[in-house]
């Protein structure tokens, strides 16, 4: 078996929900082995099975054992493997279910949010010898004393892509509910565009930004072994997006194509400001161990030049529902340093414009910025990138600066072919 | 840890249904620990759920591949000991779960009816040692390559025993939806009493009789072993009914009372016959020959008298389900030996008086016959061991037969005192 002839394909819980999606989906993975591929698939836990099993638990106990979790919620994707196994061998193709466990995929101790530590790809190569699809359930792994783990959000996107990396595979094929990656989510800009490609760090930008398709985790590991990632649709046969490394010809097509990938917006943040701080060194040191305390991860701190007095206003970004913890945080270290009150603001929201393109090319920012002009909305916070520009505005104005902003950057634009936009 | 203080508890898929029947079973478990004992539980899959994945895979393919079925059929009760654990630890129990494979449950390799080989009771002990209650999951194992298998019908009670006869535990408590073992199905005669002692003989008798409170194999397994049985009821705190090895202190409580133990009347047999067989040796053989082809099961078989013209009728009964292909195999052996026609009744029923007391002693088997002809029953077949009389009589006159003969055998007398009665 050539390694170049393999190729992972995950399919996520939408397309495992049902009988006829499974027998589905197994029709993509047969047409694969018909063009001469030797097959990895990896799958979720079926529709809204995990979250059903979590209701059940927690209607035993509020807080039920982690350990025990893992070994409940880990029953989703084994019930997954075994229908889609079932579904391929009554297609003609021979296959086998894995486990995480039986995988060899080697995990940390830490249940419910456990971390792939290494893969021992044995049994797969045994079975792929043998011309079998194997079947992996995504989402799981095993510690070194046997115990099932589970990977936490975007675990079976994780399987996938370490699997790719252990394998050698060409690509991880992401199989899920949406075309691809688009320019702006489709439900906030309906003429929104498939992006056709994109780099691994455009990608994880996208998705800090606030773009739901794949989790920074996985792409940061695809990034980390260069694995090229497809994410596609498992209801047609669309061609999907790439999320791969930029060659030097991606990059000499980017120059002659627009060189934004895409706009995001995200309005489950809260702002938080620590009031007159005294201008002096480690007042942010203070602020983030206060924040790292309590494991409140920081979406975008800004800080003022300083005022007249001596003192400045430190802005900081993170998810509203850690609101109350981040306000909590920041009272201790403003008690510490001396500073003045803490304001809250619920109501904002972040727009992020995202693309290879801002790199060495202030015209791009220049146009955000006159674009939310024109429409009178208010810039709070600004923060910037080789690949990003984030802005804090009011929520209310949000959907209106993301549809505005994804048409003056040309992202709507239609463009003769069937490739929609190139970076 | 003292093995003597070991009990194994076994909870069936109704005690573990949903939450609130978890929770209540979990406190027997707490009441056990309580009292001193170290407790290692077994559970089933919750409620229907094997059934709904059966379903599930069959909706699929219309022959699932059976390694995938038991990949697929052992989350349910992997569900089961997550909750289950879950449970115990939310009621302040230490507790760990453990999967078939987990726990050393070492199995053949065949799929769906796969059979304990042996058990590696190390990381069990460990756990034991380390005060946790070890709920395990039942009906489940793991073959010599690491893969899942299932245990078959009533696999969960075995997983029980088996565990039972491997920690040397004092008993293996079955926790059911019934009271224990009746006199007669409480269904068929309302008036049934529970029955306090068997021996696994007469178990076994009785199972083989149409009793489902358990499965046979379990039982042979509990008298290989000399593992003492409970079956309880999950819902309240009734003795239920031991079944154990005959002491001779029992044997001396048994003459003092009546010596049987139920009656129990099976109506899914169907009675094959085989016209006018020559009258020779090696007969029979061919005709058990034909069946065991099939792996057909017999439950009785009945040869006449030899008629003036040499030849006689042979008669078999088996589970009617079976029916079409024991006839098919009757016609075989029929065509081999020269004998005459098939005839085939289905509306006839078996009716089993089951006790040690029929044990030299002609005065009940007397009884038994009188009882039925008073009624005008009439015995088309008779077969009778050390503990057992059954006859096949016709279908319609069962349910007056057993009610008939549960109260000649003085079976619903009522007794002073708590106990029912005696054997």
């Amino acid at each position: 078996m050539s390694v170049k002839k393999l190729v992972v394909m995950k399919f996520g819980g939408t397309s495992v929900a049902n009988p006829e999606r499974i027998l589905s989906s197994a029709k993509k993975v047969i047409k694969a082995k018909k063009q001469g591929l030797d097959v990895v698939v990896v799958v979720s836990a079926p529709g809204e099975m995990t979250d059903e099993l979590v209701d059940l638990a927690r209607n035993i106990s509020p807080e039920p054992d982690r350990r025990e979790m893992d070994m409940l919620l880990a029953t989703g994707e084994q019930i997954s493997i075994a229908l889609f196994a079932i579904a391929l061998k009554s297609q003609g193709a021979m296959s086998v279910s894995l486990t995480g466990g039986q995988a060899g995929i080697l995990s940390t101790n830490s249940f419910t949010t456990a971390k792939i530590v290494g893969i021992k790809p044995k049994k797969i190569l045994e079975c792929l010898g043998h011309r079998k699809v194997v079947v992996v359930a995504g989402f799981q792994g095993m510690n070194a004393e046997g115990e099932i783990t589970t990977l936490g959000r975007g675990g079976s996107d994780l399987t996938a892509v370490a699997l790719a990396a252990a394998l050698g595979a060409r690509a991880a094929e992401i199989y899920t509910d949406v075309e691809g990656v688009y320019t702006a989510d489709p439900r906030l800009v309906p003429w929104a565009r498939r992006v056709e490609r994109l780099s691994y760090d455009e990608m994880l930008e996208l998705a800090g930004a606030g773009a739901q398709v794949m989790q920074s985790r996985s792409i940061e590991m695809a990034k980390r072994y260069n694995v090229p990632i497809c994410v596609k649709c498992s209801f047609n046969n669309q061609e999907g997006t790439w999320i791969m490394k930029s060659s030097s010809k991606t990059k000499s097509s980017a120059m002659e194509a627009p060189l934004i990938s895409g706009v995001a917006l995200n309005k489950s943040l809260a702002k938080i400001t620590i009031q007159k701080a005294p201008d002096k060194p480690g007042v942010a040191a203070i602020i983030l161990r206060e924040l790292a305390k309590d494991a409140i991860a920081l979406d975008m701190i800004v800080q003022s030049a300083a005022l007249t007095d001596g003192t400045n206003h430190i802005s900081i970004m993170v998810e509203r529902a850690a609101s109350q913890a981040a306000q909590a945080a920041l009272k201790r270290a403003g008690r510490e340093i001396g500073a003045g009150r803490i304001d809250v603001d619920e109501s904002c929201a972040k727009i992020s414009v995202i693309g290879a393109g801002l790199k060495n090319d202030s015209v791009i920012a220049a146009k955000v910025f006159d674009t939310l002009a024109r429409r009178r909305i208010n810039i709070q916070m600004i923060s910037a990138s080789d690949i990003k520009i984030a802005c804090v505005i009011a929520e209310r104005q949000g959907l209106d600066a993301l549809r505005t902003l994804h048409d003056a950057l040309g992202l709507g634009r239609k463009k003769t072919g069937r490739v929609d936009r190139r970076i």
